[in-house]
């Protein structure tokens, strides 16, 4: 634990995902909240006046009374920066923070598929954190740019790795039931969903993330870059009238064939790897597998392990590949504004700072 | 054309398929209803007063004052009798009524595994209605029995059937997002579903039966029986917050390549067998594809072509098998009472009465 | 009946209103569609291209392949003009059509406090039409603008009249449950809705119009101007998770007292006056009363006859007024485009086109 | 404090109240569970195997082991005993437990209307906690019987309370949207609230409930009875698709005439009465007045204060009465379980156990 606060900043401070930041980021152990920063049609408002919040949990007081600042290297100047950016502007932000000294944390996807830029969920792939000193030293950086995949690889990823370790993934079907908070706010028309579902996220673009940002997770450090494992995905996202939580249907082909309840267990016994194990935001337990036969289901699980748990049930055997499952993970939490903060927790336990 | 109205009767008349059959057959042309039957708690009432009517168009005038009898033989006699009983019941009941000489039209599971049973989709496997000769000969009934598959087979096995045609279907997954209409009514309580989607369908039945039925549909007739057909499925079924409306996304290996827009093609030109073809309930068109990124959408689609259109979208390929679609198909007019009319309509127009 | 069809056109043809229109005009009997006009950015695309269609009706075929044109009195000439316009839009746009000679329909909010404008609910106010010759010698139009209400003002006002007419109402609080719809596309956020409610339509503007405009077609017409009634309202306006269809709560106070049982009957023998009541539009019946415990619901209610008919229940005695009672209205039907088609059809068989 | 935990049981430990009182009950500083009790049909088996757990926060460890008994006073020996019982059971077997020396602490409505039985919002009328003194000598009971309110009337009660206070009131118009919750479980099914809203709870009962019991609550305590305060209500209650939180829009009619901004002032500056203050589940605070345009909104609002604040908003001039406004509620918190554990801690504090 570090000895003082290390100072942080929001980037994005006012989205749906800046807003989960400001709420985990509420009493955290380690880290102070000094810069929240947005838009410049807020900046020099108040937060509390700035914000449209839409949680169902209150404000943190530590928030109402800042006043936003523009999202620049300038008024922004903090070890730590989280970035709830979208994609077009993080494109072009987060290279100067980084370049500045900050350590830049973030959800955006556009730097996900850097080679020397770590794509990052601790509790299963921890090591790739190294690739940090490859990227500073490739550009010159005291700060550095770290990664969380998309919402949907999220918890589908930390499952495969389990499977992966034991028995060898070759290839996945995953359908996603996707929760209207990760399309962000306003996001989507309530005449859109309502006694509806939508058979598409991002226009295609969920389903390529998908079916590319587990490879690189899942694959192997080796010197300064990863070599993508060698599995197949194919994907099919769709929309479903649910506020939290991504729902994901995988079937699974192995390379070591198993039964549903060895995989049950291995799933259930899962530690993390050490570095990863006892960060503030830590999932207490990695999976948790739930017996009942209609489980997990986004409104009673989502929220398992503070929203950190990953939670799979319906093991049962496929009658085409080997397994079949359900996983659910929270997609603002383990899949957004919570995976950008354990990554930092793991750069600082990790000195990488 | 019948010359005179043909009498019918509707078994389950209160439920919410029986609902269904009650709203379709409302100046149908050909079929007379005679007798509605229900439970012996609803008996001797009038319809109007032992329904909850849940469907949003009115009760049609003609059932409002038809005192309900009870679902046997001695009070219904009618040439075709539709079936929404439940299981269990279909089990004992179905049989009486064919011996009595009704052609029992049914939506229930009991004898869709019948060797002699055809399991039918009037506009991909119309010749399968041949099977109820055997049927009789085999039970010296002057009835019959002719069944309709679940509803989520049925879109599914529909877009299947034209590309087994012309391509060769070899495997398939499929991951359904099934409308709260197919658990019946009371069904499932609000606060199951709100801000929710649950993982599994009939305890697992559901899954079971749609591995299954495409099976003998996609089959051959072959002589008195049906040889099953060559696929393997994997189904994960999910109940979602939607009124009407089974949508599925499939991923289909074939036994000749193509590419989508070969397969577009191939299901928007498809037409049903000709015996199949121009009767009153006749899907128009038995395909429709959409070729907006977002579409099929249960809300938008489900009352293509009165709801009895198969309705396709978002063809692509697939990175495992060969293709990725989406199937949406109305549960209780497709999937349900109006598919036990077509198949009813179908004996009529095979003189197989 | 005209015996010419009469050509028509809709302002504001693409959003929510403007589709509405497009549906329930598609093979009415005495006017045809001549002209869709839109914005500057959907001007020159084809309807289907630049129409978002959120109805779970089919888009009519007649409207797809019509070049969408620019709002103005150039581009658009129509005996009848629709207006779904906004409303700072339509103040500007509006006269100008009315005075090159189109009789403009207005659902807009811009004119209906006019003096010389009638605000029009033909099953009730039928005689109000007349101001339109006012309106014209005033403005030296040969056109002429004539409004509908508000969609939440709508039933709640048909159901007054019938009270006024027999008993005299004194005072009303009416509180509503408001459909997304009324809000337009994309309108309310899903994430908003979504397990929710909200206080308040329009910021409070919604509650201002209803408690005014009543008023105003309650009113008597004298000579020129319309003298509002004496009547005090009181309104809480809430948007609730319905896709369609305005759910009011109201409590009467009246001059006369009476009981439940006799204002059912006068609610339910209601006719139109005869210049109103068999228009193509004329709801059949004006109002239905339901005699269940739980009835009006949006749901099953709205679509009664044809989503024209107001719908009333629960009437029973109010502890502090005389009576209470429940009205349901399908706000973009009878509430919005239906209302105007319905205005429109008032003005042709007045011979005052 | 007490120096040793009071031994609690739970009756009717399964159902959806059930399940908020054990989840309240979880480390509460005061109470331990020594006992959950529910049908004879759960009895015997462990609380984990017999609930089908539907809140959003996992089940308590606590619960998980414990072997549900029968409600029977043989069974439950405890010295406060919390009733989440049907009505018709809560009849029988209160004054049982009562009469065995329990303090019933009851949501049940059986008893609410008893002349001698406290009905209790500690907030606001913790001295008619003293009536059960005379319950005692009424009944020769050692144990007592103090209830709760309506989860409806919960909210509106408070909110009264302080504005009769301070300006008197005279009448109130109240319209609920209730949620789901509030009708237990399975409760409503999904097919009649998607898409819709129901205008009735209780089958008028709900109404009947909110028009009297506030009456009760604000009433005074005059020697051995409760003087009914001279209030007339009209209520009109619907059922809204929300999970947890009941809004009520309400117009007031005063004594004293005054302002919004008074009126939002004394709301907000009220404190408990001092017996009431500083209990665990103590309200903190007693009333949280929103200040913006929407609020309160249940899903935002609903955990304000852990459940136990009543939230208000939207204070205006009402055209007819004097005062309207929105009032939240949590129903099953505040408004239920909540509500118990907060009455019996008022027990403990004032030495009536």
């Amino acid at each position: 634990m570090p000895q003082t606060p290390i100072p942080v900043a929001v980037l994005g401070a006012t989205g749906s995902v800046g807003q989960r930041f400001i709420s985990l980021l509420d009493n955290h152990p380690w880290f102070k909240v000094v810069a929240l920063a947005a838009s410049d049609r807020s900046a020099g408002k108040k937060y509390s006046q700035a914000a449209r919040w839409i949680l169902d949990t209150p404000m943190p007081d530590y928030a109402k009374d800042m006043v936003i600042v523009p999202a620049d290297t300038d008024a922004v100047q903090a070890k730590i920066v989280f970035s709830a950016l979208h994609t077009e502007i993080a494109n072009e932000l987060e290279p100067q923070f980084a370049k500045a000294g900050s350590a830049v944390c973030s959800n955006a996807s556009s730097y996900r598929r850097g080679e020397d830029v770590p794509l990052l969920l601790p509790e299963i792939n921890a090591d790739h954190i190294h690739l940090v000193k490859a990227q500073r030293a490739n550009n010159g950086w005291s700060g550095c740019i770290v990664t969380n995949p998309n919402c949907t690889s999220t918890g589908l990823t930390i499952a495969l790795k389990v499977l992966d370790n034991e028995f060898g993934v070759k290839k996945v079907f995953a359908t996603s039931l996707q929760a209207l908070s990760g399309a962000g706010y306003p996001g989507v028309p309530s005449l859109d969903i309502m006694d509806n579902v939508i058979p598409n996220v991002g226009n295609g673009g969920e389903e390529e993330k998908v079916e590319w940002e587990p490879r690189k997770m899942l694959g192997k450090l080796n010197n300064d870059k990863i070599d993508l494992a060698d599995i197949r995905f194919s994907v099919h996202a769709n929309r479903v009238g649910v506020i939290d939580g991504h729902t994901i249907c995988a079937s699974v082909g192995l390379t070591h064939q198993t039964d549903p309840e060895t995989a049950e267990a291995v799933l259930r016994n899962y530690v993390a790897p050490e570095s990863a194990r006892e960060l503030p935001s830590s999932p207490r337990p990695v999976i948790e597998v739930r017996s009942e036969a209609d489980r997990p289901q986004p409104r009673l699980d989502r929220l398992t392990g503070k929203g950190m748990t990953t939670v799979v049930g319906r093991l049962r055997r496929d009658p085409i590949f080997d397994l079949k499952f359900v996983v659910l993970s929270h997609n603002t939490i383990r899949g957004a504004a919570g995976a950008s903060i354990y990554n930092a927790e793991l750069l600082v336990s990790e000195n990488l700072l």
